[in-house]
């Protein structure tokens, strides 16, 4: 495995010539009616227009692209977006996948995986250890396993969206601001984080995270790894129970403090991304949005970067949201 | 006025150089399940993500920008999303705008242009002569009127989008498709097709109107203006009596036979569209989507294209949408 490989810009920058043309440069978006909300301006970087709806997509080609020629098919773990991105990129690799999905993730992703040509095998969160699983299924079948976010080429996909951040807030004549990075096991901010150490050095990434799932921040805080019981949340795109391996330091050494939202305030964004910015996002690619509309207090600067990272969302949950958000509704 | 003045390329072309770095270059977007129900590769041009959630700002920054230096200010009329338009682009450009709008427009719109910083003034669309209105307004007041399709520079600022919909069709390989537009009184329509007769000749431009409210599918098949009653309907982007003056005969010359989409086939396309675009599409904006989902009999060629062209939607008709979307739905 190439897990202590370590990351650096030149693998994004190598990741990002793979990635043109196949993944979306995703637009940043914004409206004068958030920025009216959070007191400064919002920049939102649409990662839910990404190829199956979310930044995941990145990784999973900058990976599966890195594979040697010889490689008979992958195999992921993934509560659903991983799992989407890996399964696309497969298909139009023209390779096997196989992805082994938590039982109760959303029915969207499951039957979206299945219908992206990837056999899923699904597992429980609660008694089974998806590691393990992925491991014996991996070596059984000869599978190179796409990990989510422990995996150097999956770091180096998702920041090559720090690439494109850099360059379009330039554009905008941003070139200083926090950037608030929707967080689970830490991929996309520690990619992010790497991108714009080197494009843009004036940006300090923050991790969001949902109240109950704060490992990273608290391990920010506390300045060592801090983990969690593994359980489900509302923002299952991000639930996860510790920073990875690779993650951790990069974070470590480049974040700032991290932000914590609530479940309904992630719904309160997604009601507002709805009506301002006419995009749909999942609870979990919300919250950066939530913490940059409702946490105005624990940011700086006259701009702030969001990440909304993801719009895979059943239909319920979305509903939900709308109900939420009537309370900041203009109509 | 200028009434009068035709439309060229060349005027949509220095309209586009206006436009640079205000409007937005929105995705030309795509999805395997959407191409998966068209039968052939669909490619959306998402308008919703323009600024003010449709594409209408585009031809309001192109009129406005055209305007005297002296201009005391500017007025308009329109269904709603002509009014954000119009509202947003005068108040970048530090100018009064009064809007005239229609007593039942969507009251997101109305709100919204008031939160633009325009005055708006109702009236009774059964009862009150808008034109004469609007016409009485700008004399007392002396503002220049910005006709929502009628006036040539509104064309030229919505054919910016033909610009763009030849580049990003080009850079994926299709230069031969036919092009679906959602059509009121033809601005958009009339704009794309004669930027396409110029940069993708081997592209035809369709409108796509709802039942009821085909007066531009009426008037392409008999060859002369067809005019209806004017009434309110669910796609209320769209709902125009006839097609415009200017517009009649660019598309007339232009453009292929119209298609007629039902009120529950845009809801569908609305879910859809929530679905596996993460884009929040009104129902006048997703008519062309529904053409190329539910009609695909009635259109040739491998790929199709279709404007997305707004996205300001009250939620209760969303929440219609979604549930009409329901037997499409995989979850």
């Amino acid at each position: 495995m190439a897990g202590d490989v370590p990351v650096n810009i030149e693998m994004i920058r190598a990741a990002a010539q793979r990635l043109a043309g196949h993944a979306r440069n995703t637009p940043l978006l914004s409206s004068p009616f958030l920025d009216a909300i959070a007191g400064r301006q919002v920049l939102i970087k649409a990662e839910c227009l990404q190829h199956t709806g979310s930044f995941k997509f990145r990784g999973a080609w900058s990976a599966i692209t890195a594979l040697p020629q010889q490689t008979k098919g992958v195999i992921a773990f993934s509560s659903g977006n991983h799992a989407q991105g890996v399964a696309y990129a497969a298909q139009l690799r023209g390779l096997t996948a196989v992805i082994i999905m938590p039982r109760d993730a959303p029915r969207i992703k499951i039957a979206n995986t299945r219908a992206l040509g990837a056999e899923v095998v699904l597992y429980d969160r609660a008694t089974e250890d998806r590691d393990a699983l992925g491991k014996s299924l991996a070596d059984a079948r000869a599978l190179d396993l796409i990990q989510p976010f422990d995996n150097p080429q999956v770091i180096a996909g998702q920041g090559t969206t720090g690439l494109e951040i850099a360059a379009q807030a330039r554009a905008l004549g941003v070139t200083k601001a926090q950037v608030l990075v929707c967080c689970g096991g830490g991929g996309l901010t520690s990619g992010i984080a790497l991108a714009l150490e080197a494009d843009a050095p004036q940006m300090q990434v923050r991790t969001v995270e949902p109240e109950g799932f704060d490992d990273v921040a608290q391990s920010l805080e506390s300045g060592h790894v801090v983990t969690h019981p593994l359980r489900a949340g509302l923002c299952d795109a991000i639930v996860t129970p510790a920073p990875g391996k690779l993650t951790w330091p990069l974070m470590n050494r480049l974040c700032g403090p991290g932000i914590v939202v609530s479940d309904a305030e992630a719904l309160r964004a997604m009601a507002l991304a709805f009506e301002r910015l006419k995009l749909v996002l999942e609870p979990g690619g919300a919250v950066a949005l939530a913490a940059a509309l409702f946490h105005p207090e624990q940011i700086e600067g006259e701009s702030v970067i969001v990440t909304a990272s993801g719009g895979n969302v059943d239909r319920s949950v979305f509903l939900r949201a709308l109900k939420e958000g009537e309370r900041d509704a203009a109509c």
